[in-house]
């Protein structure tokens, strides 16, 4: 599912901000490269080579899990995918700064969330949240 | 409700550490400075000038809300009381470190969170989880 | 000489990581652009709208200047054009995390960087300190 | 020299604000703890258990040297002791933030900070310096 969003973002021209670690974050990132479309993981570690191999700009912040904020900060829309306690913080500082929040299938409801059920929908409805 | 938590954690020995904003945090901080505690407040300006009067150890971050993380990764237990969608960020930050949550009759429930109803419960369960 | 720096770093094939923000900044970002280069601008603000007009992928931090930290973290050489103290706290980080440090005629000087005259012997130093 | 300056700020009623690491740092937390007054260290670690033994306050960031902006946002004047490259990011940050900088027998000299011989100079051109 990861995969497909991370596609779909690209195939509509949009750029793809996450944490550019593994698991669901190489997934969607995976996606995007493959689908031709650029991919900036902004990292906990404070080195560039600890992204997945997916990520086309990497940010080195030496955070740790403090980088949220930043991913939060620096996409216009978030789209919420599986995750657990690191999600949910991404998702309330998304909904303190009013940035709409797409979860796909969330195994957690925040009020105030857009809870979709397909990748196809999250970025439909992503899109349509998009500022011009 | 949030000045008599302040009031208890100085009565027991402990700092409190917090936003060091108005509000919650401001009654907080008046409870714990008013029974002789210390109060750190790490603030989201970048000048200690914008705490509030009860702060005896203001910080200045410059971080906004993303100095969350500095006041989950402070303190070792965490005492969540009111608060939206910050307070929530704080939650699930401390929930992926590991550290123990006590909800004083939280609008939101966040699986993992001991649930509590009274200041003097919300502190009793506080130190009870301190470490040593 | 900073568009010109741009310029060399974009037609190399490197990519561009600055502050994001007006001056030397924008000049240098705006030599990369119009060589065809990408541009990473780690902004103090906590908002992507704040980069200049040249910033390809801007990154929003709301940290202020304590944002420095990030792109010497981002970097992996860096090229000192004029700047004052922001830009001595960035040769600062530099220099303790054994990055290189290239300076384009600096207004002062810090032991252990490369001084240099042009932006053709700044980005030719670069490169041949660039870690492959 | 370090641990004299801690004493003298606190026998001067001043708190002390530094990284809470060893060497330097801990000198003086050491002086200013046994002269009774309060230390506060701003770690570059995510644990407050990682500071030294002298630091009352120990604020844990998980920042690394990007913690550096921090312990000049919060202190009102900056005297710097030995250190090196992590000490002149910090008192670029001052210089750029506009806060006075002491000098102790400085390895290095930057335009427009005050230097000094002694301790006792030290401290005492920081509080002069302090704003009421």
């Amino acid at each position: 599912m990861a995969e497909q969003v991370g596609r779909l973002i690209a195939q509509n021209g949009a750029m793809l901000v996450c944490g550019g670690m593994s698991g669901v974050m190489e997934a969607a990132c995976k996606g995007a490269v493959n689908a031709g479309g650029l991919t900036i993981g902004i990292l906990p570690s404070d080195s560039v080579d600890d992204s997945n191999p997916f990520v086309t700009i990497p940010i080195a912040t030496g955070m740790g899990i403090g980088r949220n904020i930043l991913i939060v900060r620096t996409g216009n829309v978030i789209i919420a995918i599986d995750g657990k306690y690191g999600t949910l913080s991404e998702i309330s500082y998304a909904m303190q700064l009013n940035k709409p929040v797409i979860a796909l299938r969330p195994w957690f409801m925040v009020p105030g969330i857009h809870q979709v059920e397909t990748p196809e929908e999250a970025v439909a409805v992503a899109l349509k949240n998009l500022k011009n």
